[in-house]
């Protein structure tokens, strides 16, 4: 065995898998509206596009999404990143204006103006929930099916990522004690056809 | 609405979230391995550990997971980008061979020798699969309870991850026709107590 090799403790092992970008979760129920960033959202499916997000039982954001059947999930760039930490910083269980104190600014688009979404971000999509009650209970696990997508032209075209030349607009994966990475450089594979 | 901002078809929505590490998944069932990359792989749960993992019926992976009820997360680095690579571009199902045909070495930890691990992986978990059929056979969603956890000590210290000075141990992102990003540089949020 390689000496190099260390266990991890089992309290640790999630931080592992933290490498993923960081996302804002958004939602809104009548006129009540918040974001909250979130590691463990993912992919699901292709087409209709899935995704599943962890959101915990402790968050205002998911009595939002219980409520209303939607969620947004958002990329937060380098040009974003004391406004994301500080929305997981406060709750709005605590800060009734926790969104004007974290300085975020707020749009919708059109025909979807019952979800706020956060300037600031490299990508942003809508998505509608699939009730399922075991997941969300059981795992504070939501599924998701994308209803509307948008990304910011500058850095994701030809529907992959590239942020040459926008430092500002590298998505961002946290690892903790206010520590961020930025995505990274590109590394090609040789002998792909 | 910002000009920049342009809508995502709905077959390349997920393209926006492939941001986070690839994945290597490995699994045993008697005396048949196989090991495949995956993306969608994410945390569910803090302590202990459990993690997701969207496994599709095609691959031959999936049958030792749920003949064996295990299986393994990893993260490959740079160092093994064109076995990583390969490893997704054929299937054990038409490649008996794939293993030894992809350059995979694999190891095992004292007491978990019923799981092959990958080496030139940053770090390796094992988990136990918490049967969830409806999860399975709807979503091809598989939940895992951790088991035993292991990194290398070079890039993951104090429980979390330090790439300085090891290019070769970087986590890799994969994007789409053989190119990859590696994880990038740090950024400091400003004002973190």
């Amino acid at each position: 065995m390689n000496q190099v090799i260390k266990p991890v403790e089992a309290g640790h092992i999630y931080h592992l898998f933290n490498l993923g970008s960081v996302y804002l979760i958004s939602a809104q129920s009548e006129d009540r509206q918040d974001v909250m960033p979130a590691s463990w959202c993912c992919n699901l499916d292709l087409v209709p596009a899935k995704a599943t997000a962890v959101i915990d039982k402790s968050h205002y954001t998911r009595k939002l999404v219980e409520e209303s059947g939607y969620f947004a999930l958002q990329l937060p760039t380098a040009s974003i990143v004391n406004e994301t930490l500080k929305l997981g910083s406060i709750s709005k269980n605590d800060h009734p204006d926790k969104l004007r104190e974290c300085g975020v600014s707020l749009f919708t688009m059109p025909g979807y103006e019952h979800i706020p979404l956060v300037r600031g971000c490299a990508a942003w999509a809508i998505y509608q929930v699939i009730p399922e009650p075991h997941n969300q209970q059981s795992y504070d696990l939501f599924i998701g099916q994308a209803v509307a997508a948008w990304a910011d032209s500058r850095v994701f075209f030809n529907n992959r990522w590239d942020f040459t030349g926008h430092d500002e607009l590298r998505t961002l994966h946290y690892v903790s004690g206010g520590q961020f990475f930025v995505t990274g450089n590109a590394v090609e594979a040789k002998g792909f056809s």
